[in-house]
Parts: C-alpha cells; structure tokens; sequence
C-alpha cells in the first residue's frame, strides 16, 4: 500500500517501532502536530490547548474539595469570604483559556508571562479580576504563598520549556493546594509535575496535590473533538481532492507536517531520535 | 447540666434518639435550621445554599467527563464550538449562585421560575448568556432536550417541592448527561434523585448520570465554615453576652431556632414528628 | 475636461454606458470600491459594511413584527420568555457589526464562519450571548431550525460568495422568520435572495419573509455619510494637494483604484467586463 | 348565563355600552387591568410595559431612517462617527426596558425621574452608556437640543400623567428626530402626542417624526402572549380550581379585579364613569 | 420675625450660640440632617455620601503619588505590573459609591462589613475585581499588610461608630500608604483619624498618610449642589406651596427635620446637647 | 573606562555637555527612548506612555475641584447628576489608557484618532460609555464645548505632533475646565501647552486650568519602575550575558538604541543636533 497516507497525531520522534512499521509499509505520514500554518503557529495544537486550558480550571476546583485531598477552598467564594487564587504561568492559549474559566468563576486570577505585549492584550480582553504580571522568579515567589490552584502552561513548539516552579518554591504554598502542569509530557514548568493518568489522576509532594494528566482534552471528547475536525477537515478535504502530492506542493505548510513517504523520513526531529537517515520533503516531492 | 446549650444545626425532627437525649440532659437546643431574621427569611441555611448553588456547577461540569461517565461536553465550549446547555430549575439563592458560575464558564444558562419578579431581578443583574423563563411542564420538557447539566435547586422551606422532572421526561436528554438534586434531602424537584454519599455520589437512571450528595459544601469546608460563621458568629456573641434566656426574649428570630428547652420541646415539627408533647416557647421563656 | 476627475463609488463593470462617456471625456475616474490599503483591504467599503451590519439587526427586528409578516417573536425577549435567534453567516466586518447589535439586544447569538482564528477574536471581545460556530451545512441547517433571524454577512472581495443557504434549508425555519442577505448585490450566499429595492424591500419564499435590499446603509445616511468621510476625505486631501498623478504614484494602494485614465481603462475587471482594451496603470502614470 | 365569567383586558370604564351587555347577561367580570398584587402593583400590566418599552426602541431606530422621513441617524453610530442620543422620560417598567435596548445598541442613553432611590437602582444595574438625570423642565429643556430619539415612559396607575414635553419644547429638536409616547392612551406625557394605529403609526409636528400607536405589544404577538400568559395563567388556574367566588375572597388583590357581578357594577371608576350605581365587592361575595 | 424659615444643614447641637440666637428670633428650623423618608432612611444626606464615596478614590489615588507623600503606587497598575489594593470598610452609600470607582480604575477592591445581605446585593452589582469579605478584627487586619489605600466608610446615624482600625493595626500597612475616615466628624472608625481641612488636608502618623477633610463634597460643588437640589427641592417646593405648618403635618419624615420652632426645641439630640427643655413636635403643630 | 556602558533614558540631543563628557569617556551609550523592537516601535518607551496616559485621568480629576481651581465639576457623575465629559485626542497607547481609567469613572469619554482601524479596535474593547470619533478641527471644536477635562495624547515618535487645538478654541470650554497635554515636552498637540514641574504643575490661560508636567510616571515610581523594568532587564540580561558588542549585532532593534560608541556618535539626531561627525554603526560594530 504505498500510496496510503496517514493523517493524525503520531508523535514518531517518541516511538521507534511504529516508524519502522510505516517506513516498512511506505505510508505517507502527516503529523498533525508539526502541521504549520501562514504565520508559523501549529493550527492543529490550538483547539487542543483551548480545551485543555479550559478544563484544567474545572479539573483544579475539582480536586481543591476535601474529598480529593485538597485545601476545600471554593474558588469562587461566597458573599462575605473572599475568593481563591489563581496563578497561571503563561499567557498563551492554555493560559488565556485558563484565565477565561477561572475568572468567570470569581477567582482572583493573575496571568504571567514574559512577553508583554501580549500581557498587554490580556489586559484589554479579559475581566477585571485578572491581573497580568511579569514573569519571573521573584514574583511567582511572592505570588505562590497566597496560591490556591497553580496552573502551569507555558509551551514552546520545539523547545524545552524552562522549570519556572522548583520543589522548594512548592513550601511557601498551603498544604492541599492544587498545583497542574498542562504541558506535563513537553517537559512542563514545574520540577515536581510528571505524566500521571486518568485512572490515578493526581500525587502529592511536599503536601501540594499534583495533578498531570497529559492528555486533558481526552476528558471531553465530544468538545474536542468538533474543536479538531474544524481545523483538520479543511486539509483533509484539500488531500481528498488533490492527492497528497499536489496538497504538499501547493501548501507549504502542510508540508511541514510530512513525516515520513516512499519509506524514507522527512523529519529532522524523527530522524535524529532514532539515529536514522533524513532527506529533505523538497528531494522527494520535487 | 440543665443550662448547657447547642446551638448549631439539629435536625430533631429526623432523629428521635437525639431529641430524647437531649431532653433527658434538659439541653438548651437552639437549631440553626428554624432561626429566622426579621422579614422571616432562614439566615443560617443562606451560606449554605451559596455554596451548594455555586459548587454544584464545578461538579457537574466535572461529571460530564467522559471518564465520569458523561457525554463528555464541556460546558464552556471553545470558538467554533458551541458551548453546553445548563438548566437551573429555581431561582432562588442556590439557583442564583449556580446561574452566576455557568454563566462565568460561558455556558448557555436558562434559570425557571414561577416567581416572575425574581426572574426580571435576575435579569437585571446576571450576564447575557442567562435566559430566564416562566417554569412550567412544557418549558422543563422542551429545555431537556437540549441539557447537558440540569440543576435541581428548588427549596420552599418547610414545604414538600413539587416533582418538576419526572423519569419520563429525562428520556429526552442525551445519554451520559449530568442531573444534580441540590435540596434532594429535603424531597428534591426530580422524580429519579436519591441521595447519595461523597464515598459513592453518583448512579445512572435511563443514561443519565445522577449526582444527590446532600451536603454538598462539606466539599468545600475551608470556605463554608468561614461563611457560615459569619453568620452564626453574631448569634454566638449575643448569647454568650446576654445569656440564652434574654437573647431569646430580645430577638424574635433566635427565638424561632429555640427546639428544646427545660426537658420540653418548643418546636411544633419537633413535637409532631415524635408525636411527644409541644410546650410554646412563650410559656418557658415568659 | 481631460483633467476632470471622479472619486467616488463607479462600479463601471457594470455600466459601459456611463464607461463609454466617461472614456470619452478622458475622465480621471479613481473607484472607491478598489482603492486598498497597505494590506490588500478595501478601506473604503468598510464603513459601508459596518452600517450595513449594524442596521441589518434593527430593520430584521422590526420585520419580525406581526404587521409586517414576521413571525411577532421579539428578539430581546423578556423576562420570564426566551429571546429569540439570530444566525449570522460569516464573521467579517458585516457579521461582527451585526452580532453587536443582536447581541445588545439579549438576543442568542451564533456567528458562523470557516476562519477559525477569526472566531477566536470574537470569543476574545464579544458579549457572552454570542456563540462561535464553524461554519457547514451540517452546523448551519441544525442551527436553522431555531432561528428567528438570519443575516447572510458573506462578502469576498472580487470573488463569488458560495452558496450557504438552499431554498431547501429554509423548510426548517418557523413561518414567518426573517432572512437578510447583507452582499445579496455580489451574489449572496442565501439561495432564495434576490436585490429588492427601499420601496419594496420584502418579499416571502416558503413563507420565511426576506429583506434584501442592497444598499442598506442609504437609511441612515447622516452617519454613513461621515462614516465614509472619515475614510474617503483624505485621499481627497491627498488629490487635491499633490495632483491625481503625483497621489496615484505615491499611493500604490490609490492606484488600485484608478479605473480610467486619458480615454483609456486601466481596471482589468472593467475591460473585460464590456470586452474593450486595458492598459497597465504604469504605462499611463509611468 | 349568570355564572359565566370573563377574565382579560376590559376597560369599561371606556365602554358604556359593552358595560351594559355585560351586566345585562350577569357575566362576573374581572379586569386584568386592575388586578393589583400585595404590594400594591399591577402584575398585569407589567408584561405588557415591558415589552413595550423593549420594542420602542426597535420602532424608533426603524423610524430614524430616512425612508421613514427621520434624520438618518443610525443610533449605534460606528467606529468614527458618534452614536445618537436616546432621552427616556420615566424609569420605571417600561423607560428601564428601553434604556436595556438602547444601551445594547450603543446609544448614548439618558433616563429622567423625578424618584432618586429608584434612578440609584438603575445606576447599579444598567450598562455604563446609561446615563441617570433627575427629571424637571430645565433637564428636558437642556437634553432635548441632542436628542435623536425621545420615549415618554410615564406611566402613574389611575393618575393624569403630567405633560412634560410641550409643543414648544420640541422646537429644539433635529428636525426629523423621532418622539414616541409609551403611555399615549393614557394622556401621554408629550403635549403633541395622539393615539395613531399599526395601519397609520406617524405623523410629523414641528417636523418631528411622532409614533404613537398604543398598542406596541401588539406588534410582537409571540413574545408578549407568552409573557402574559405567564402571569395570568396562575389566577386562571386558581379561578378554575377554587371557583370565582373562593377565588376572590382568597386573594385580596384578585378581588380588586372585580369589576362586574350579579348585574351590578363593583369598580367605582367603571360607575363613575357611565354615573351608574356602585356596589362595594364585600357586599357580594360576603 | 416669627415665621422665618430655615431649611438647611444646621448641626444645631454642635453649635449653641447658633441655637439660642434662632431660638431668639423664633426661626423655624429644619435641619437636612435630621429629615427622613418613609423607610427610616436619611435622603438629604445620601447624595453628599455619594459623592463623598466616589471623590473618596480620586483624592485616595492622588495622595499616593510620591510627590505628596505616598507610595508612589497607581492604583490601576498597567499591563505586567500588579494594581493596588484598597480596602472600604462599610458596604452602605459610602462604601459602595467608592468601590464603584476603585473598581474602575481596575484597582483590587476589597469591602467589609457585616451585614451578609448587603454584601450579597455588592456581589450581584459590582465589578469582578470588588470582593466582599465580613467585617471583624482579624479580617481588617489580615487585610492590611497589602492595602495601600483605607477608607473608612462606617457611618451609623445617630450612634457612635465603633473604632474599627487602631493605631497599632496600621503598623502593618507599608509606608507612605493612604488612609481616608470619611466620616470622621461623626466619630470615624480610624483611631487615628481627626478632622482636617481642604487648607492643610493631610498628616502622617506611624508613617501613614491622612486625609481626612470631613466635607470632602466641598471640592466638586458643581455635581454635589445639583445632586443635593435635586432631593432638596421637592421638600422645598411643598413648603411654598402649603405653607410650613401644613407641609409638617402632612409629611412626618420632614417634620423629624424640625429642630427649633416658636422659640422652642424641638429635636431631642439639641436639646440634650445644650442641657435646654425640649418640647415635642406634636404638642407645637398640633 | 573605555568599555563602560550606560543603558538608560539619555536624550543626547538635548545636551551637548552630557554628550562631549560621554565622547570623552569612551562610554558605550545606548539610550532606552531609540531602542526599537521587531516592528518599529519603541518598547521602552510603551511603559512609562501607559502610566502617564492613566494617571492623567486621576491628576484630570483631582485638579477639576474648586480647591484646585477648577470647575468643581466630579467626572464620574451620581444618580440623578450627569457625569462629565472627557475628550482624548489620540487613541495611541497614552489615550487607551486615558480612556480604560475615565470610562472606569463613569465619565462620558470620546477618544479622537485619524486612524479608523484603530478607533475600530477600541470600539472592540473599551467599555460602552467611550464614543470614537474621527479626529478633525471640526469635531474637535463641537467637542470643546461641552469638555470637562481635555488630554492630549498624541504623540509621533522623532516626528512633530500637529497643533490640534488652539489658544481660540479653548474659548468654548467653561472657565475651570482642565487641560493636560501628556506629551508637551516633545511639541504637544495644544497650543497653550507649556512644560511645567510637579513643584508648581498648573497654570491658567483663557480661564482654563492647564497640567502640563512632562514626567507624570514620577508621580508613581513604584509602579512606573516595576513597568520599566519588565521591559528593560531582558535586555540588560543579554547585555550582560553575551557583551555589549554581542548583543548589538545579534538584536538589530537593541543597536538603534546605539547613540555612542569609542568616542564616536553613532546616532543621527545627536550628531545632527549638536553639529558633530557621525559614524555608521555598520561601521564601528562590524
């Protein structure tokens, strides 16, 4: 079958068996998640960091209950006690995303990021009960010791992501405070986040519940799914009519998302994770 | 100990080997659930119900999970991708406090009512994605078909709710969808909820998911303590100040709460619901 | 006259007759509805569509009046009655202006297109009684069904609009709803719309009541009057200081605009349009 | 058919001779129109101010266009050019609904009242481009000159309106503004207002465009019948379960209602009116 | 001159020279301070409380520029850069008319007090970035390390407000902080407040800067003289009209006004404060 | 010290002294108010523009009292008494600011701008009580007359900002009405406009009371510096990290901001101003 083609999240870079398997079998493999668009973004992360930044307020009030080990602070307050805190790292989709759910439901949110234009634009968009500040060490500090829920979500397409939140930093916060780690499997922001799963969901270090899943969208599949199919489709309706050939010719970023074809790897990233031949998307669909 | 006092909530009527108890000890019980203020309102249940109203919509946003057993719709939606749908039946301080919380996550929110002034308050106060309309049979019937989070948060103190759902009508709404009981201990508004436990909240009835746990901001105690102490706090004070015997003399509403005093019930309900003798509180307290 | 120049809306493609005398004349004649910006927009059809927008939501309210054939549903609503629904095709300057206005209203907003990022935009700065919906058959015929009011806001620049809505998609609307097709003079993208004129501006197809009168912002001409000033008057200053010919090779963007030219059409779409010769602008202004 | 009843609008005060059949045939008639609630209000009335005062603002935009004869101000104004001036003279049921519509529309909205308390509720509540003014003759005077679209929206149960805008007054308007009056069948607070009908709705004095049909509900059937019914529907059902006799000495407030029964006339306006004979409500129900 | 009118703000028990020459000359006097209307409450002086309440922010942000002694910190912040705090203790016309400003200038907005149903009506009227928390010691306290700027908006007519905030409590406050009593010549809730003027408005003590000029409406008489006329002049016109005597009979909340008549006292606070006999109103008007 | 840096606000230009000491030193001089970023604008300017363009509407405020001199007039209005009016000209970053604080007042703001698409994306996200407007001598002068506090905010960088309004047209204002001019050090947009100092910051003409301090941000140094910082210690790290010599040939928008170097002045203006040789940095940095 070597004109099949495969058009999905495949994360090859992670996975040396299914590489071999589709080299094997000649698949045209487009990866969804290196897919660029006109200006460079990644158009088929976008909807997934939307709901996973969305959610991830849900997900955090949830486990702030006694019940699940947390401090049992309601973010929202009540007339007559003040609300929780919420501090998200990072002002992109995750965090803005973030910011919407848990300013609607009354928290005292503050948004940081290092990039202050965009601060600016948070600050023109969002409700008054956000704040925006500049990120850095000092300020996350001060900011933690009054932190209800943390939510990391910082992510840098291509790079690691800088621990922002060392273990130590964790003290300054109440025990059963609520600490997620959005971009967990990206190498995340926070040094005591790793990947956990839905079936055990969340851990505690230094008597913070940490909660890690990776793969938060998969919580509200019928959500995320439509959110997907309206960034996919367009191109999946461009290969159907053209052919995949004549669909990475004429959009170059498609062809960013080119992984592997006729048996040979594409992707630098790939290539190099599992020590194996490259050759360039230009050689081989000329 | 004949002038030993309890004043927190009692609930005598449903437990009869309490009230025997406490009048053997001839125990001053004072129940925060009867205490009124001055235009007749219950000023010890309100935080309560705040809290139930506002927390009930993190709950139920998490349960739609597909993990849960939901559909898997999150309520907030994302751009391109319409938000769920949250029918509040009543619009009082739960039924308020639960519209303020799915209107902040951005869901399509509809409170009913039969009571059109607080409909034309509500309108007047809560965000443009509220929808408030006239609660009727037809209205519930024509709503659910479209509800992904349906909040019971009917509650006529000292009165039987009406059944506002029956089973019937749940088979309109899609499989995995959430229905929640806020007052289910107190008789509930929908034919299928029972109460349930923290340990064990949820079962399914025709698909849908179902959450009764009656005492819902025990989920939240850091923030339900503080709220309730706010209120109960001043009542505390003017006890330990004046005594029991001239706080109930100088406030009418304290006086409501008095349930047992001298060996002798002073609450109607109380009496009748032990079939045990009433003594009127005027008698005892001169 | 060869000097004499017009700076205003032409649409010569249209007209060879007005063509022919103005050639004759050897008219400077600079189209409004050409000229761009610096960044490929149309500046001066801008203004137009925000009017246009913005009106579309008062004259379709008002259609929806039992006295003039509508259905009687007023959007708004009031309290204790569900307001009605407005869906908007296509999020562009027509479309937001319009969701604006509806969503003043109270009315349920759903704004509909296929640029997602667009749609992102709008969640950022739109009431929250306006949903974002991508935009296909399959979400434009479900959300028919309960639509009260539909604004057909699809412009593309020099290109055919496709066709969004068929003859058959309006069986599913309630008798009597409103359709308006905002660009129904560029080919609109409702099947069953045709131009109508202020005199007789509606008109019933399957009982659903259109109103497609193209130049809509000529009912409230004292603001599109300045709206279009605003826009227009300095190019005219421009003209007026430097000459036609200095401004046009100045303002690559002005030069769009130029039509004709010495006796002779320097627009391609004009030439071709009446079949007659074209003359690159560069030749003539070098 | 002495038991047979009628429960709707009446005004039979206005009506000798239907007054007469009435009590020919023994017909029990109660009024909507009087029916008070326990605080003394008319719960009757009030869907119907507020769809009437929601509406106005539809009609008045609509009239503001030039093909209606108004100025062509479109009250939204857009990006650039300022938006119209609405002036609401009362803040009660039906100028505070008004003030919603025009405010969501973008005016700038003044509301004028002489009660202070209640323009201190409306500060609280209404959108920021509303602005609250207490209302006498040199206010009016002043906001007049920049109005673009006057509602009179007084409305006093059983009480001459008094007139607040003479003829002279409007001399400072724009010509071709609009000026509505709400209450116009109940004398109108706006010297040069008369009723007119939904066949012939304006007419020009001064060259100020005036609508003042009635019965504005009338124009959005749908709405308001739900609306109404969603207070009427109550007393029906408690009429039908109990009786109209029970029913009456029940409700205090029901019995105001009463206009006719047993052939004699229980309302003392309706008596006065035709100088019939009047007999107090006690006297027939007991 | 017996029948000498006076109707104004008159303080007649902090003033006894004032008193026995008025007395002398047999004044009628009707003091603003002590009208009320039919709910109890005091309506002439609501308006200086709201313009009182609002200036309170602006005087409260402009003395916290460095250059008068302050911080040096902008209540709003800017994009990066965290907004202040203030705290209003006193949720009534004060304390909500300053919130309302503090919260517009996107300032962290914290109101005390301890009436719940009141802050429950803040939490449904005011901005996101107002919370409600309840009055007592340990929350004023907590609340100040991170307030930088306090206004005392207590005021309990006729009754000494408690002392709420001690001087040792502002040792927690950071230098060059602001501190506003705005009702200080009634007492205020500040230890540390004592009345100053618009001459020499400010003062430090413990480092913290005072302002605390009791007739803070003084600076902006443009509004407060309209805004005080406008609930003044009902109560002025009634007295042209029928005379004193009549209009005292007619409207018992003005006669509460009455302070001297005949030569006599007729407000028990005067009388007390000058040791002087005091005569009841009904005896004197009949 | 030949490799001695200064990175700082060093307005060369401006003073020769400071200029030929530098040269002298050999000091490596690159100043924060040329320093560009990718797309041309000048980010170590954008901090100080947002303090100053908000703080100008408190010191607007303050100075509007009697006691300052002004009209007494109180920009956000109360219940019952008009707000006043505030006219910004330029809805750069200075006049966005102006505008979110004004309108948070309640004031009634208009912000003037030449640029449409600008004036479009406040009309997107500034509160319903801005009104945008085209910016010309026209609009300006029908605004004066009913301004309470006027605020230039226009400013071109390295370019001379228009005389918007002159010394006649504040003939229109009410006497007492106040001026500021945010940017009269660099020619300001008001003719009457001349520096002044936070010692003695106000001055009359024509009865209109100007503010016209250069560095308003000074006001609040504990804001302004945290601002500041945010956006000048990214640089700084790099500075440190790589060398001055790395870093300016690595960020291209850092080297504009180059005004001297091994004695020689790198910057134009400077060398412009002060008669002296110029050498290309091109040059000297290789």
């Amino acid at each position: 079958m070597p004109n099949l083609g495969l058009f999905t999240y495949l994360h090859l870079a992670a996975n040396k068996n299914l590489t071999c398997a589709l080299l094997k079998k000649k698949i045209v493999a487009i990866a969804y998640e290196t897919v660029e668009d006109s200006s460079g973004k990644l158009p088929l992360l976008t909807p997934m960091s939307e709901i996973a930044g969305r959610s991830s307020v849900i997900i955090g009030s949830f486990y702030l209950s006694k019940q699940s080990g947390g401090t049992g602070i309601f973010l929202g307050g009540v007339p007559g006690v003040a609300p929780g805190h919420v501090l998200i790292l990072g002002g992109g989709v995750v965090g803005t995303n973030a910011a919407k759910m848990a300013a609607g439901l009354g928290a005292e949110v503050t948004v940081m990021d290092i990039n202050v234009d965009r601060l600016r634009y948070l600050d023109d968009i969002l409700p008054k009960n956000v704040t925006t500040v500049y990120s850095n060490t000092y300020n996350i500090q001060k900011a933690l010791s009054s932190t209800d829920l943390l939510i990391g979500a910082v992510l840098i397409p291509g790079a690691k992501v800088p621990q922002l939140v060392t273990r130590g930093m964790l003290s300054s916060m109440r025990e059963g405070s609520v600490v997620m780690d959005v971009a967990v499997d990206q190498g995340g922001c926070i040094q005591t986040a790793r990947p956990t799963t839905h079936a055990h969901p969340t851990y505690k270090v230094e008597g913070i519940l940490h909660y890690c899943v990776p793969n938060i969208p998969a919580l509200y599949p019928r959500t995320s799914t439509v959110a997907l199919t309206n960034v996919t489709f367009p191109y999946a309706l461009k290969i159907a009519e053209l052919g995949y050939r004549k669909s990475l010719k004429k959009d170059s970023g498609l062809t960013k998302g080119l992984n592997l074809m006729e048996g040979k790897i594409t992707c630098k990233q790939v290539a190099e994770a599992h020590e194996m031949d490259w050759t360039s998307i230009e050689e081989i669909i000329e």
